[in-house]
């Protein structure tokens, strides 16, 4: 068994299901979805792509299989995804797309991971002609993981999307944590997810489901995709037992997002109030807190040590980070818990 | 909603959690899998390894995915796997080896998909320097699908065992069945485990587990294959959901395999009866039949429309082929369902 | 530098451009072909072209890349090529056909690598589905360097394409020493290539330029695999200077091989009056004699050393074979040492 | 046949072999290489890894596969390599690491292609764990072709070199005109080939030669190198021919190239005279001059249009830029026909 933390800030993939998401689950039609006949998964996939503005959508085992099969949809082997430098897609998909797809690719630089028009636009290369490499897709991630919980702008989005589209390249969102970007700004998930060909979204990250992502598109694209998907070995079978954490999860777990915000939020107040380097609220947009440890004499894993000592983990991101992540396993004692420790830590 | 069916003997992994299943599924502690926290998980995979008398093991969303990462785990890009022409890793997993791996691969021809240790003997290539493709994995399929549910004679599997290991290729063994040959002869899983470097077992085929699969190896493999399984976009979080199933089914749905066995030689014996060419009981070993229409005039596709029709569901395998497995959701009045339209259908 | 030897029949590869060739080459026209812009390439191309009846072709560094390029036209990855399981693309590339192109492939016994139809065509997989891996490509060698030199019947070969054709299955010919069969059998070599819907043939072998292959196919096709050419890294720039010994090699090199025929026909006759289970003239079509050392207590390497030690370079071809290979810069001379040592060597 | 040009500055790959190199070539005495069998190929390996600094080298039939066997030596699938974002290995060798290699791939920008080590080092990342991405690569390249032949500093590369060892990663230069570099700053080819695990070096460019490209290492990573030539289909034959025609080019076209940097730069400084927004002698460091046309109202394409219409081959680079490159098929008077129409060209 895990150690029991006072307050578990590793992750939210962290969170473990409820009762009321346990028993649906356990009362969840089911068929065989190999054979596209389990009806709870058909019904999260309906609902889930009507969500976001698209036709259709494909169940996943993972956020990295969801976002591996968006790429592969649009990428020849060869030709080339653009995405800024600390895109999980980059970063934190151990190379997939290269691997199971021959994609290669080339990130640009992003202050906290916020997308800005020109980064893409001035690295994209199209009409490359039979000698150089043509983009064929820019990723873009929303909330921005890396970048501490960073909120796309929806108009930063349209202009790439109008520049991309005239120029014949592809978008993709990854959407792990849309529904915090959606709480967050009010925007309707549509309109982000309209902006884009394919949008990944995550059901076991802050909306609680034990395990599961959901891919969406054109009906076209979804039927490649889940040949894709099987030859990757994500084609499961009673996937309805999944699918019901996920509506449950749809149903009752997006807008309390809002709870994990105002929590990530006011422990950035304090601990900001005492180390106005390391972090502040203006630099808090969702649940995500990355703590700044470039003026610090800390380093990361000395202050992630420091804190699981006292009962609070952390993840040590970068070279000068730590980062934070609320969610519903998280309430208020935990965070006055974190607060009280890292004012404590910073203050020195 | 799929139709209701007389008797679906399309597959075995068309089983249903049962009501004891769903419950255990329900009340499992879980974890962050991807950190190795997940305690149902960890359990299931100690089980299993002990089961097969191996070291470590480990759970992944598909059978597909547990044998692609056993091929990958003994072989390079570049060098070779052999298997029979109708293994599964060959024909029904999409070329993934290929795909995810850069693994080539040649085959051997085998009689009802019965293991002949001449045969992967034969093709083997070793020694074989820097101009040639280098063998470096035999896969063996026990049961075999493909091949009617064929079980492989355990003295087979030691010669080619023998000799391989002499000529330093490494074996893998697709077990997705193996519970089916072990509960027919009564020999340990471990007896089979022990001749192979890593094992596939398969929980959602006639286990009943609604998803998953486990492969074993050693430690060393298995934190290789994690890794891997993360890259392939297999590593799922709170998986003891998906494991409880698992636990379960070991506890309570092995032996009763003995069952679908008899169900399925009480039909060939009757359907035989009336179209000796087309099955005997003496060419049935487990939950698998195979028929060979190829003296008979119905083509597969019509004779699986005709049952169809009459509330029997099977599959067309091949040219001349239809297959009928048994599974916990076909029980004997089912059998005696797909006995009548099957003597009646073939008595033509 | 190699050492000397009296007859060195290890590969044709091994033939020295001649001095007649080494003046065309020093005279050769260039441009740079990556722009399409060397002339003597374009010549060589168009020629080699029309020699097979197709309407383009493309110029390669080595026959490995020409037949990558083939099955790279024909196969998608995840789709799968069949073979025999000598077949040089299944057992002399390197496995590159898994690692460039994630292409699968499945392997038919064949006798000394002879195409039975029934092989190819009870092995191919149509109508496979989204689940079962589907036959795009079926690959013939032609003459069969591991099988000894064999000829491909050219009405078997018809009946493969007549059947392949009609499931939708591209055929690529082998075609490395597709001069051999044309010389020995007097079919023209368009009548070969006409049955295939792309074809590669080898320069550098018995033809004796020093370096390159030629892949040819549609225009289409051949545009597709000059991309692929550079992608792979194949793609050259004053490609004339080798061009023009394959233009030479065309005009002077092509019916000589008929003298590699008789020498070593007359070898056979010679070694198999003494050794009869080892070779006989009946299975000597070409220039290729694989000894069958199965009834005798020679191992192949030993024999290979017992020969070099008295000036015959041999090459040791799987557990029970050797092989010589006649080429222009072997001469009655040196087929008469040959013929000498292992008349001697055998007849032990 | 190619137009006859006044000036073909389209790529110093277009370079002629001169009388002088042709008998050489016409002379060499040659080998089965791919037996290593071919003494003036081992002659040319032995120069250039002594040239480079290095144990051992490896001829390769392009710059490309030098470079893709160069990262397939440090590059794991799914690891990744990081280059700046204009990186020929990156922009013109169509996605190879991604496709042949599985190479992940991250870049930074760099203006006209300069080596800043804050940038690669910024971007390294190490200690990866079993989520992430690790660095195991970076590539330089010098000159920097895109970026305008930019010869990258000595103490830059030292920089990196001396962080990323102390990291673990390793380092490859693309020198493929590093010849170029090291006539302009005098400093000794090996002086810049011991900072890095491998080099590439290209005799197809400046250099002359007809084919070719040399990668160098350690003798342990030749060996390998030289089997993955051989998958990737570059395991040529006789090919002392064009050996010949690279160790020609070592003894009597390296210090020549001072004069191609000359007249580029005799070139740049009447242009820059008229049009100094577009190109200034500051801005050319050796054959290459990149014009920047962004302040202009000329369109890349329309410009080397109108120059091609009055005999002078140029190349469009991006959305501003037109590339010229000298060459030694490129004279005073070539330079003087090139200068006259860019003066009046621009000066409009």
């Amino acid at each position: 068994m895990p150690r029991r933390w006072v307050a578990d800030l590793l992750s939210d993939t962290l969170t473990q299901p409820t009762r009321a998401m346990r028993s649906a689950m356990a009362q969840a039609p089911v068929g065989d979805d190999v054979f596209g006949e389990d009806p709870t998964v058909t019904e999260l996939q309906r609902r889930v792509a009507e969500l976001l503005g698209h036709e259709d959508a494909l169940f996943t085992p993972t956020g990295s299989m969801a976002n591996q099969l968006g790429m592969r949809l649009h990428v020849e082997a060869g030709e080339e995804v653009i995405a800024d430098s600390l895109a999980h897609v980059l970063r934190a998909e151990l190379g997939a797309a290269a691997v199971l797809s021959g994609i290669s690719s080339r990130s640009w630089a992003a202050e906290r991971g916020r997308l800005e028009p020109s980064a893409p636009l001035g690295l994209m290369s199209t009409g490359a002609g039979p000698y150089q490499v043509g983009t064929a897709l820019i990723v873009v991630e929303n909330t921005h993981n890396f970048g501490g919980g960073t909120i796309q702008p929806l108009e930063a989005i349209r202009e790439v999307r109008a520049a991309s589209r005239e120029a014949g390249v592809a978008m993709h969102l990854d959407g792990a944590r849309l529904w915090n970007a959606h709480v967050a700004t009010g925007i309707p998930l549509a309109d982000y997810g309209r902006e884009f060909d394919t949008v990944s979204v995550c059901l076991s990250k802050g909306l609680g489901a034990p395990v599961g992502s959901v891919l969406v598109g054109s009906a076209e694209q979804m039927a490649r995709a889940r040949i894709w998907r099987k030859r990757f070995g994500g084609g499961m079978r009673q996937v309805g037992i999944l699918a019901a954490a996920g509506l449950h999860a749809l149903d009752h777990h997006v807008d309390r997002l809002a709870d994990d915000h105002a929590r990530a939020a006011r422990f950035a107040k304090a601990v900001g109030a005492v180390a106005p380097s390391v972090v502040g609220p203006q630099r808090v947009e969702t649940n995500i807190v990355m703590l700044d440890l470039s003026e610090t004499s800390w380093a990361p894993a000395e202050l992630v040590d420091a804190a699981g000592a006292r009962g609070i983990r952390t993840y040590a991101a970068g070279p000068q980070g730590v980062r934070l992540v609320w969610h519903l396993d998280v309430d208020d004692a935990g965070t006055d818990a974190a607060t009280e420790v890292f004012v404590d830590l910073l203050s020195r």
